[in-house]
């Protein structure tokens, strides 16, 4: 429905085990390989273990979901999605 | 499904513009009055005019969602969405 | 030292009563203002009156001191810091 | 000046290359160990290569202290400053 060209904002929500054997510097890779389509990151230290990362992204629409696709599919996250804003809004905005 | 008394962990992402009339206001004092279930926000502004903030919760399934509710029906918020870990994560977590 | 156009990263802390009469409005208009500066802001909800909030910020050094100094010096703000890299440091990674 | 128990809140702004060997990780296991001091931290993927990431602290002063001197000193950190409130302001809100 979006257009692949189309300007989106958005998150990612990634909750993961930071013990999970190279799982930390994975993220960090992809979303230095990335950085473009990033703003910034949020990380909240949940307890000794598991964390919450919020991923800030602007870009095209195609971009935006690649990464928050390789994000989410990363061998060790529990759990993950993308919420993106309608073209329409970001239109609106831009 | 989620128990309303189930430790969960959540993000709530809202785009808005911060002209609209005491907005930034409503959202502050909302994030401020439940600040026992937040752990931080994250804004970033986009432009002049539009915002996109992420609001990290932990807490109670129903303190969480009812927080959520409160910030996304906020008059001239343009889109907003609660994404919540399960309650089977956040037990494993805790 | 840091010349005028040096390119600079850095980040501004600010402490204050979110209770005090128009001051997040007036750290918001602020902060949209100049938000070519701006990467992005968090804000921790400390208690039921007072926030933290960490503006980072990345540009021309005059650029990054201006809006440092009209953030720390608004009234009602109990306490700011603003934390600049050097230009040697900012240009070994540009 | 600050009493080690006294109750504080500070940034530790920390600028580095994430590709130093086994720097992001030291760096992510120092905070998951002191995760009790720790609100949030926020991470800017400068460009390919740098990061600023600030961590705002809650807790005893010497328990933040001691957090900020271990991150601050950690080989490869390039610039790390922290800047904590002092307790009267911190007393003055809890």
């Amino acid at each position: 429905m979006v257009a692949p060209n189309a300007l989106v904002v958005g998150t990612v929500t990634l909750i993961y085990d930071h013990h999970t054997r190279l799982l930390p510097e994975k993220l960090t890779d992809l979303q230095h390989e990335h950085h473009h389509v990033i703003i910034s990151t949020l990380h909240a230290h949940l307890d000794h273990n598991s964390c919450l990362e919020v991923v800030v992204l602007r870009g095209k629409s195609k971009d935006v979901q690649t990464l928050a696709d390789l994000l989410i599919s990363t061998k060790g996250v529990q759990h993950g999605r993308l919420v993106m804003s309608s073209p329409q809004t970001a239109a609106h905005h831009h």
